[in-house]
């Protein structure tokens, strides 16, 4: 037995009938798919925090996942939607840049505009494309529909420029991508990126400056601090982030999504 | 291999072991059904909102679906339980209206009282029936039971009365129904009800009026505005909804759910 | 064909990709598991809360369902991570006291450690081990690997004391637990803590106090009172609840978790 796992990711929230209607689609197209919500809860219009979820947790799900991400501002416009397709996975997804961070990560995606009425619901609203095209599209595709037949490759679509932290002597300048729920900053600086700037005795610190001032030092893990001291460490996705044992980082230090930081390589005393 | 769907909709919320309650129990009952949440969100009590969203969805459901509304603000009163049966769908409900809608769009629906304690967890509280009997009962109407077998046929119950739109000469005169969370406002006048002040020329507008102040146009969809301008257009449910690009046309507007709106028909110049 | 059910309890919340990449680890592994959300909006670092909240619903679950609980200060320290097993469930959580109520419930509970690495993710992180560890674990031990395979038993581990009621000759005193989304008040007192009170006749009353202040009377069922009245009666749990009918008791009355209250009974005129 074959399961079909679609995973969901839109900025429609929990308080109405839009992701029980996607969710209703499917289920009636393919009564076996399994549904898995990553969240529904994007800011709305919220294209590029989509994407920076859909990029922390897409590698986790089962080969063949079907990722639809309905986070749509340009809905009932002639923007395109796209049908991507990696190794291991498919992507549903408006034509709006949202896709930008799986587009870098991946080796090989091969793009298609998702087009061919065959697969929409038969009355297709202006406004609702979730469900009267994207949805429908999903569910078909679990059901073992070719991916050449929704619609004609692409070989240009929307891109965003994902912005690379830069290496400089002994510092590294990065930003801060994205704030959870627990006021952890989760920056753009990769784990890896340190170790140019290790030293041969293995005696450095590493220390963390917002401007000119230095905020946090370098721990392995959160004990390593006191209940409420900032820190930075090694973050669940490898990339650096900056935390507070049991206390929020982004209140703590005033850091939001965008801001600039600076780690230092300091030899230890 | 069949599948049966039983679809949630409370106003539990999502913080506490109510929604799980349900879930549980369905899952004991019968471990092949296949739950999907509509939305547990609704406001505390909340009957006419839970209804209109119940109507929102369910026609996208898979034939056979059985939906659980639990917001029942008489529980442990003597209030009954209803089952009522669609060409298509199974509704369990509290009799309090919140099934108006379903009520009034359907064309023939048995309706039972839900009273068979065979079908209810053996020890039943006051303050939970949700969890004690209609969340059990939707379990083995989902194994195939029978609904005859949850009691007997009743031909009264609660309705609410659902006001309609009025037409008058070149005028529609219609309420504001709903809120999305985009802030879209979804009116009770059905898209069709323009056609009779459509022009042999075809070269009318439509405007909007809230009191005496113009509001906005009809436009076929979101781009033929700016951002952040108001228009109203036929919505996703073949409704007149008034929207504003990529902003809430109900914080810009300043409109509300009952408040009265007017569409008014005139020649373009 | 069996069904594996694993339910989830967690303070992620909903807005980030947390959630997602435990289901997504646990498809991985074990694609026929069925996953149940308990909540995920357990306060950030609510140890007691949520072990309140799994104790509220768990004996409504499938016998076999695994319960991982992910709300987890000590994240990347050195506490240890438990699963407990009692004659029906399976619990994975970390040693912090979380299981309290359930190893008091429950006559027979065998603990172990986990820390099998076989059952891990192959690269684990120090500040995600409920991705890492934990939903790799039970997706596993929802396949069929025994118990005995994660880790050796445990002899202690963290407990809470959980706080009982004091029952002085004709009053019993004891806590607000808990407050639900609707404002009612689950205290600690069991229901049947009432039965020693009870006279002869039957024609007593008892009334609830907070302080010195009578602030509601013992009744049946909601409809008893008017709306908007406070009342307390036996809740869904078999506990005594401080409720207000279609309103917030908590709101009302303004009590908080953790605060004293007394039942007194009294003879009926």
């Amino acid at each position: 037995m074959k399961y079909h796992f679609i995973a969901l990711l839109t900025d429609f929230g929990e308080d109405d009938f839009f992701v029980a209607s996607l969710k209703a689609v499917i289920a009636k197209i393919n009564p076996s798919a399994r549904v898995i919500d990553v969240t529904h809860r994007v800011p709305s219009f919220g294209v590029m925090a989509a994407g920076f979820i859909l990029f922390s947790c897409y590698r986790y799900f089962p080969a063949g996942t079907i990722f639809l991400t309905v986070v749509d501002p340009g809905v009932g416009s002639f923007r395109r939607i796209l049908l991507a397709e990696t190794k291991d996975y498919f992507f549903i997804a408006p034509d709006n840049g949202v896709l930008s961070w799986i587009l870098e990560e991946e080796d090989e995606v091969r793009v298609r505009e998702l087009e061919n009425k065959k697969y929409f619901l038969p009355e297709s609203s202006w406004t609702f494309e979730g469900r009267d095209k994207m949805a429908p599209a999903a569910a078909w595709l679990s059901k073992g529909v070719s991916s050449s037949e929704f619609g004609p490759p692409l070989s240009s679509f929307k891109r965003f420029k994902i912005q690379k932290p830069r290496l400089k002597r002994k510092e590294i300048i990065g930003r801060v991508l994205y704030t959870d729920k627990f006021g952890n900053l989760i920056t753009n600086i990769s784990s890896n990126m340190l170790d140019p700037l290790r030293t041969k005795t293995g005696k450095e610190n590493f220390v963390l400056y917002r401007g000119k001032k230095e905020i946090a030092s370098f721990k392995e893990n959160y004990s390593s601090v006191k209940k409420g001291e900032p820190l930075f460490l090694i973050g669940s996705l490898g990339w650096i982030e900056i935390s507070a044992r049991e206390d929020s980082a982004s209140q703590k230090l005033k850091i939001k999504n965008g801001d600039m930081v600076k780690i230092v390589v300091r030899s230890r005393k």
